[in-house]
């Protein structure tokens, strides 16, 4: 079996076998194929694409490139959720202590942000203390005394996945559904969950802006998912505007232990404990979406969350007051300048891509994978679409240490054009577009 | 400037700019761009394509990779031949010094064989004592003294057009008009030639094997090379059956110089002197295509070709005997084995992909670019399309040593499959199909 011979097949519409397909990715994972083989075979997977056997045959070799978790000795079930990334996006540190609270277990491997959208990693870093590089052992012992890890991903899960997604980046190969596909699965379905729920985001933040490629992007995971023998449910969600009032990291941790508590950002609470209930359905662990999402409301309004929330912190390392008393325990930023309206009207547009941007500028987000993120960082966002606004209200608030003063002029700019403030009244826009 | 931004903008079927070609091209020269960039991007280019600006900036660019070869202190204009490849294709033999009887100066780099196509520098080297590797001193002093001289690309010559050759062959991105103009046009006219005529072969044996291919590639050439100021003709020819009657290295410069002679192959010789006359008239040499080809057959009739050749022989470390006693001085292979007709009828085909292949197993061509060559191997083949034949008449005979003879029966099985015979006679068909 030659490489070439393969790269040539799909580039003239060919269909790839899964023997083939795992010899690539054996391949690329041990050195024998050369990343210019890899390199032209995506680029002619982006134009050709796949179908599904050729989807789940590379999702299969990538899981299996590496080590693949068994959690099946701890009790009940496993279930995860994986979001494709977007701005204010906090809903993992609140659903996965939620889903923990309610029975299920729920051993979540993260990314770090890149661009304008953040990564969960950097939000949990923000937690003095808070480990993310657990060895394989410590991530059992978490996920069986919390019911929940949140942990980041290791040499040892899907390594093929790893050089594939940075040749993708240099590329310019991530456009591709089936690649998106196998990038994810492979690393999801290695973490040692049994079932699935995606948030596949959809809009002006979002990797996907258009809702016909998100839903394709949705229906290709749920079919190869399910093709693997994985239960997966996806929620189309908007992008349009962030979903949460806090952008950057310990902004984020802020106002997701405020949800935790009960006393959080509407939209943020109900698209986590969403999320959260359909866990619930997708692991068995409920058997309609409305005992779900009372059972996850229940979690909160006991404190059983929020409790689950603090015992993670403590078992990797944090602190465990952040629960109690989370401005003392988290870093602040030096200063704090506020974005106020030009007019009177409602809040007609709040892009989500700008605010990501300026959150990146003012240091919570990278640029490139190498830049160091501040903790502190980040912007506060006081009004979303649909909110009433006075001339001179406050819109935004932009937490900025000295590093980063200089570019305070630009995010303010940004943050400017990524509201639309309007005369007339704008109904509140959905949080679901859709569910498969 | 970044080379992923350039590959997308290929991917999403964009233009680039002739300064970004020339970034793109510099970096693969200096490894600045690593090769799986440039992977993805000739993929990119397979499936987009590159409009004819683009071409021109990509041939620019990689002819300035490295020298570019000035020979204009020769007197009189120097105009070389390319042919896309094929078996039996010894015309640049015969050509060359046809030419230089002429008075015009041709500077031949020339390539190795692959696969079932032969290569001039490997049929070159038939010759005891003929060396190709000549330092740039060397090629000038024998295009001085000999107007012809019959080189090997050197390092200097088009480096990235070297780099870019192999990732296309290991990344199947050979097959695309914008990269194959690029490719022989960069290295042509590095040569230190001011017009160039192309052999653009067509059919069984060919790489391109559609007429439309073929003529498509021939117009990409053509208009490129005017485009960057280099009178440019291009012959479409047949390559459906072997243009001579010899397949092998040494047995393709016998032939050739029974051509020079006037008493070789009437196939060969017509089509060699037809493109030489091209070479007259695009170099200005000749002022019509009829006063061309009458000058090409004289110096074939009064000897001064033949003397040409034994010239450059002499001049790049041949023996010149070569030129009186070829067989004498040229290799011989120990054994010859006959193939013969089934029966009685006419050659309907012969066709030249499974003559070629039968070649190369008998010794006289590389499977890979490692194979070692046996000069003395190869095929005669005795009738050609239109011949009548009778049962048990010699098809071919198989020239090979000890060490490639179990290869005899596989090689014997291609030359049968090769020919077609009929009952009803076929006429012959024409060398050239168009010209552009």
């Amino acid at each position: 079996m030659r490489a070439v011979d393969l790269i040539r097949r799909k580039r003239d519409d060919g269909e790839l076998a899964p023997d083939e397909i795992r010899f690539l990715v054996a391949g690329v994972t041990s050195g024998a194929v050369p990343e210019y083989q890899w390199a032209a075979l995506l680029m002619a997977i982006v134009w050709r694409g796949m179908n599904a056997a050729e989807t789940e045959a590379l999702v299969d070799a990538m899981l299996h490139s590496g080590t693949v978790i068994d959690l099946s000795d701890l009790p009940g079930p496993k279930v995860d959720k994986h979001s494709t990334g977007g701005v204010a996006d906090t809903t993992s540190l609140i659903l996965a202590p939620v889903v923990a609270a309610c029975g299920a277990t729920v051993p979540m491997v993260s990314g770090r942000g890149l661009g304008h959208t953040g990564g969960t990693l950097d939000k949990l870093e923000s937690i003095p203390g808070f480990r993310v590089d657990l060895d394989l052992d410590a991530y059992r012992r978490v996920a069986r005394e919390c019911g929940l890890v949140l942990a980041g991903q290791t040499a040892e899960i899907a390594p093929a996945d790893r050089v594939l997604y940075a040749l993708r980046d240099a590329t310019a190969t991530v456009e591709s559904i089936p690649l998106i596909t196998a990038s994810i699965l492979s690393k999801k379905l290695a973490e040692g969950i049994d079932s699935l729920v995606l948030d596949v985001k959809c809009g002006d933040g979002a990797f996907m802006t258009r809702p016909e490629d998100a839903r394709a992007l949705a229906t290709s995971l749920v079919t190869i998912g399910r093709g693997l023998g994985t239960p997966v449910r996806a929620l189309l969600t908007s992008m349009d505007e962030p979903l949460g009032p806090a952008v950057g990291n310990a902004l984020e941790v802020r106002e997701a232990i405020a949800c935790l508590r009960g006393t959080g950002d509407a939209s943020l609470a109900e698209l986590s404990l969403e999320l959260a209930a359909e866990m619930l359905l997708v692991s068995g662990a409920a058997d309609d979406i409305e005992s779900a999402r009372a059972r996850c409301r229940r979690a909160i309004a006991d404190g059983s969350a929020l409790e689950r929330f603090r015992r993670v912190v403590i078992a990797q390392g944090g602190d465990g007051r952040i629960c109690d008393t989370p401005d003392t325990v988290l870093p602040r930023a030096a200063r704090v300048e506020l974005v106020r309206a030009g007019r009177t009207g409602f809040v007609a547009g709040r892009r989500a891509w700008p605010i990501g941007q300026a959150s990146m500028l003012l240091g919570a987000g990278r640029s490139t994978v190498d830049s160091r993120i501040d903790p502190a960082a980040g912007i506060v966002l006081r009004r979303r679409v649909g909110d009433p606004v006075r001339d001179g209200d406050v819109l935004a608030e932009l937490h900025v240490n000295t590093e980063h003063a200089h570019a305070l002029a630009a995010a303010t700019e940004l943050l400017v054009t990524a509201f639309r403030i309007e005369a007339e009244p704008v109904p509140r826009p959905p949080l679901v577009l859709g569910r498969l």
